[in-house]
């Protein structure tokens, strides 16, 4: 096993996370439960805040919203100096109720919409990453009918693309993020943007995937985005000042995942950069990365209550949950896979392959094939470890489900930080037309 | 193409669906918008039931309320004269909000947990179908507790599984779901059940599949269930009542999809059920299904508004609209495929292949690849047909995008039956704790 951050087993033989019981946790707030570690993302965060610090003059850290986010959320990234990285409306709204300064948002999107771009203008969104020339065209008018000049970034296809394990890198990447290089569409965007009158183009951007586990591909990337950079001082005289490199470092899943340290993927980066800068003559851009999954995943665990075990007899073991495809969807989506702890016996000898079911009306809703585990009985606390990324933030009511609470735990304290669903919030919406209504 | 239901092109060109005018339901009640052709849904509901019963002594049609359930379509289920199959506290909750009679529910499920069960107890839900021996002690217990007798059905597992175009047969099914034949435990649930004195054992049930095109797994099944309640008079004495032989029968998603029809479908399982019971001597059951694709999949047609167009020198042209895996998961989660039209120009040449890209912030949420339609600008109202099943139910927050609105058209008048969500609603439930609370 692996016990991220905070996670320990106690004298109980109880799995506690920030110093709280889980089995506490779970008679308080009720199950499906997502217990945030509050330190982990902390610590987390400075880990690359002041690393990234140390290791290079000018840089900034802009949390991957998507990832997870709450209210709540925005206000500890404020605290710990984060800036956000954002790509809906939504996330924008949600950013400026917690009172998230604007001015550190990075508003991504492959298809921002007109209302989107006017509240993002409207409440002064630091910078928006541009994402074609259609954008491009579309943010220049609303931002001169707004009468403002706006920061933007363009956003990069490097022809590199990443995912766990392995990289592909090609000339044109068939993607509907971005701006390609080898066909020549990237540049035709920065001669366009720098153009523009209301548009202020100030960097670059690019990103090559998720979860990724070699620090090869980043490399390459932040090398391709460098001479890309000098490329385009060379033939326009023009100065690109910031390279925002995107996320993607992988996490631990299993306990045979292998992640890079944050500290070595940054080092990475920054010796490459270093490198081509030196190599063009060009001054060190400002740089940026976008973490998400790797500020908030392990720090993630979700609490279920066992209920129906059934045995199939020469099969498997079926142990059935309270939660499923409605709060962890990463499993139907990607086929990800998860390590298990038993939360209030933790210490009991793992004897036994099961199979962790979902509740959902659906074959397809398992949570985990065949892991060890104690045996188990039904009332049981189970523990699903690193789902602090893509968890919340996909969850849904399918079944009409009610989606979960969220805790954030920290020495031995828990604070509710999205109530769980009612009943009541299922029908909130719902209207029975007037020609529909039940005659009594 | 095809058009399902009321749907056709109207004098100016425009898709039109329950008489509406697509382009002037976009503009009142904006996109994406997902709406359903009440008169479909009617019209597949009365083809149900009238059918069956013309076919059939004692027939039930129980729509599959996981499919899409909302109050309204409570209401309409209800003067459609159908039972309800729930699955979850949430969607017993929903139905009894719209004055939904409880004895007409019939509530599933792989893991019911006691407070649902305790919920539809005291509801006075109609009928349990219990899906393991540990969930029928629970029942039984609960039910004592609550002093009632309640009526069950078992789910079997009858070895046949199904999906479109294929199935396979098999002794011991590798499923969370019911209890196996070949295994010997659907027959001990049964000695076990009747022994129970406070459950009442009326019925069996199976499911086989989803989206099947096929009539001989649905043919064998029956088959199967119809051998199995004439071993249990044999070997107990006891006489199975009611047949539930669950949903699944295919809808048309493309062009080239050939779903077999209503019609079809029941006579194959009514003269399979006849056959056994002639040729075991055995008393007609009373025979029900729960389709819920079948009746609701085509009627529904999501309406999106063409954002960012992007050529992909060489390689594609992506056409990303204002959706996408938020309010369809479907094709992210099982490579589902669609026929679009263009809504606003219905009549034009479609002579561009193009690519349906969704907008949230991964590079796997495509809604369709490569389809021909006619040249499309910003602005443009893309309808994507056989929407109505498994999209608002699955659809979620992701990346903080609001969900859409489900309206129901016909005659011309379109309802709003579902509000859109608001950015507050996003927040409703976050809470800042204290000591996260911006100084002032």
């Amino acid at each position: 096993m692996f016990f991220p951050g905070t996670m320990r087993i106690n004298d109980k033989g109880h799995l506690e996370i920030g110093g709280c019981d889980t089995t506490q946790l779970a008679q308080e707030f009720g199950t499906p439960l997502y217990v945030m570690d509050e330190e982990l993302i902390r610590a987390n965060c400075r880990l690359y805040r002041d690393t990234f610090a140390r290791l290079y003059p000018q840089s900034q850290v802009a949390y991957a919203g998507k990832a997870f986010l709450t209210t709540a959320m925005c206000r500890l990234l404020e605290e710990e100096g984060l800036a956000l990285d954002v790509v809906s409306g939504g996330e924008i709204y949600t950013a400026l109720a917690a009172g998230f300064p604007a001015e550190k948002m990075i508003f991504h999107g492959n298809n921002k919409t007109p209302a989107e771009i006017q509240l993002a203008l409207s409440s002064g969104v630091g910078c928006f990453v541009v994402d074609s020339i259609s954008e491009l065209e579309l943010l220049e008018k609303l931002a001169a009918a707004a009468g403002k000049k706006v920061t933007i970034y363009l956003r990069i296809k490097p022809g590199i693309e990443a995912h766990t394990h392995h990289y592909i890198q090609t000339g044109q990447v068939d993607s509907k993020f971005g701006l390609g290089l080898a066909d020549g569409q990237a540049f035709t965007a920065v001669v366009k943007a720098i153009k523009m009158p209301h548009l202020e183009l100030k960097g670059l951007h690019c990103h090559i995937g998720s979860q990724i586990f070699d620090l090869k591909p980043f490399q390459l990337a932040a090398q391709v985005m460098m001479d890309f950079i000098a490329e385009i001082r060379e033939k326009t005289g023009f100065l690109i000042q910031d390279l925002d490199l995107g996320g993607g470092l992988g996490i631990r899943y299993l306990c045979s995942d292998l992640p890079v340290s944050i500290s070595n993927y940054l080092g990475t980066i920054v010796e490459a950069v270093q490198e081509r800068a030196a190599a063009h003559n060009l001054p060190l851009p400002k740089l940026l990365i976008e973490p998400g999954r790797s500020i908030v995943g392990e720090a993630g665990t979700t609490l279920y209550t066992v209920g129906t075990i059934k045995e199939v007899p020469g099969v498997r073991q079926y142990v059935a949950v309270d939660g499923g495809m409605m709060d962890n969807l990463r499993t139907a989506l990607y086929e990800a896979k998860y390590e298990a702890i038993l939360a209030n016996r933790a210490l009991a000898p793992r004897k036994q392959l099961v199979s962790i079911a979902g509740r959902a009306c659906e074959s397809g809703d398992m949570l985990i094939w065949d892991i060890m585990l104690p045996p188990l009985v039904r009332g049981d606390l189970l523990a699903v470890l690193s789902t602090g990324a893509y968890h919340y933030s996909m969850a849904n009511n399918y079944n009409r489900y009610t989606r979960p609470a969220v805790v954030f735990v920290q020495n031995g304290q828990a604070d509710l930080v999205v109530k769980r669903e009612t009943y009541e919030d299922l029908i909130r919406n719902d209207i029975i037309p007037e020609r529909l209504q039940k005659k009594h």
